[in-house]
């Protein structure tokens, strides 16, 4: 993102530095649903490669016994959770409880112990229970995966630094149906909500921990 | 925002409808404090004349009796509430109570009956009352104004769709230190959170209210 | 409640008095599921009556197209939504999603259009999306039936007062295991939080309406 | 409280188990201000005698280094945040900003690093930023001391049950203007929500921490 032609003003005005991560990370996948798999549904761009790259690091995290947490956006069948949101975009609907493209893609299937967050908002932190289910688990560090980049996982992000968990985003393992509102949503989460780090970075820093 | 490379794909997939409003609005302004208003600080871009635009949408509001609140970033004296945010961007910790960078600017000061919402993170409704204070009033519809477009804006209209607010984004009467975020971010908006619209479309739609 | 013999100081104090009804009122149901209903798991005391008045309060409701919101205590499966409140009463955890005893109880089954709140907490809308709901539905008043009073109704009770909404406990809709915590709940949410009306009081105030 | 007539129906469904502590306590002092000192006002009943406990449990969560935050009632001078809490307790409305009411007791006066939150409502949770405070500061167990059990303390010690805090009220450190209200809370958060503990039980849990 250094390319960014207006990044200076940023950096004059002191944004855009490092918050650093804490030693007790919880990795969170917003939405890898197989509706947002699909070019036909949700999906698109560059989101294939951004599971892809997160079926590694969900295995990185299983190996050390991080809390894992998946969202879904799921609403009820008749409809009756609808809101503001499914006024923009009324395709959302079709994401039931047990409908095909509501499911977590195969290849990410939440195990036991593993969270998952059914929300019909943005943030998977608004109007669901994560936020205390992190600090259950005394997650201080929350690693972001998922899709969209421009989307809920931006309102996820911006919803962890607000209830004051370090946040990183695994910039490979998120991923949106068109590629410049994805990079313009790391470059606006990196100057102000979270580490930009790709996955090879993230596991190097918790490697040894 | 209609001649953005990729929107066709969010046509395709059903999203980008008009939520359209409701007939209870309030007014929302983010963050127009002299510490936004001055490029030396947090300023800048298109901030300037989104403010002057403001003067008159909040004259239009006032004269109707709608709701009015405005945010502010506040922190402590001492920086007890620092947290993440203030990581990412440390020069925030200036903005103190009685600090003239955290004053709103003075052709929108707060009159009588008016909610001034201190606010550490960036939503103006995160760890604050301002969903109840909306409810109190039974507002159904939040129109935003302020700075930054990318930034306390953005986070404040997510929240406001999310609270189930219908929620529009008076487009000249938002402003942010860089031009690039301003447009990724109104367009992102669009297409998922709220209508965008003028400040002359807004009062149109409410002349007669 | 007016014969507590400790009311005095709450009266001189200028605390208890109504809050009045508003014009858009929902009928909240918290946790009359079969388990809350059987004195062998959670039930008990008088929340069978609490149950056989609330079928007629939900019919009245339903005859005027309220909004009609149920809370369910559920937690997944493999327990991984556990935390502090199943520490206390571990017995909470048979509540999982397909659990008989998890059920909200037959002769208050939901219909279509009603929604159905699942929750770990005490509180209705603690982590759940029960609020954006009730703005989605623009209701300003919020009427309590269910169980227990000193446990989810009161803490669902402070939260809708907390949001704004006019809040009204029917009394003889809501009951508990145990009647002296029953009795001073009452009392606590008469005097700080809502007002206390019976099924009749609460049907003759909107019976035209 | 085990002598409860009905407490036997909690001990055989299996609540009131002990949650135990964790290892980061904070110091959560709920409204101890000059109005609720004074029984003229809202004080009354057991207040004085909990505050001059706390000076003690304050002096020793300082010494260790807790993080200690307070929480005052604070209404706008124009009442532009007036709601239904204060429709219920219209006299709230004199705790502003600078009125002698509204302040901490001088022997509780708060200390650098310490946060104060202004709250409007019952629990100082709801519409602050108290969760991300404490997240910030990596505390997983919060004490609550204050006033008034059957209202505020109450409404506090359900939100930090629910956002999955261990929770302590130090039963010695609690008062209330009326004694029947205070001990029928007790009974109830000891139940349900919280370990009840005198302030030197939790001195000797944290002696040697």
């Amino acid at each position: 993102m250094s390319g960014h032609p207006e990044a200076d003003i940023y950096h004059r005005q002191g944004i855009g530095q490092r918050a650093g991560l804490g030693t007790r990370p919880a990795l969170v996948i917003v939405d890898f649903q197989a509706g947002f798999a699909d070019p036909e549904h949700f999906g698109g761009g560059n989101i294939a490669p951004a599971i892809a790259e997160t079926v590694h690091l969900l295995a990185f995290a299983r190996a050390r016994h991080w809390p894992v947490a998946h969202t879904r956006v799921v609403y009820a069948d008749d409809g009756a959770d609808a809101g503001v949101f499914t006024r923009k975009a009324p395709t959302l609907l079709k994401l039931t409880e047990h409908s095909p493209l509501s499911q977590i893609v195969p290849e990410l299937t939440p195990v036991k112990g593993e969270y998952v967050v059914r929300k019909q908002g943005a943030s998977g932190f608004f109007g669901t229970a994560l936020a205390s289910w992190l600090t259950q688990r005394r997650a201080d560090t929350v690693i972001v995966a998922g899709c969209t980049t421009s989307g809920c996982v931006r309102a996820t992000v911006v919803d962890s630094m607000q209830h004051n968990f370090r946040t990183a985003v695994a910039t490979d393992c998120v991923g949106d149906r068109a590629l410049a509102p994805h990079a313009a949503n790391l470059f606006d989460m990196g100057q102000k909500y979270a580490d930009l780090m790709t996955r090879a970075e993230i596991e190097a820093a918790y490697r040894n921990g």
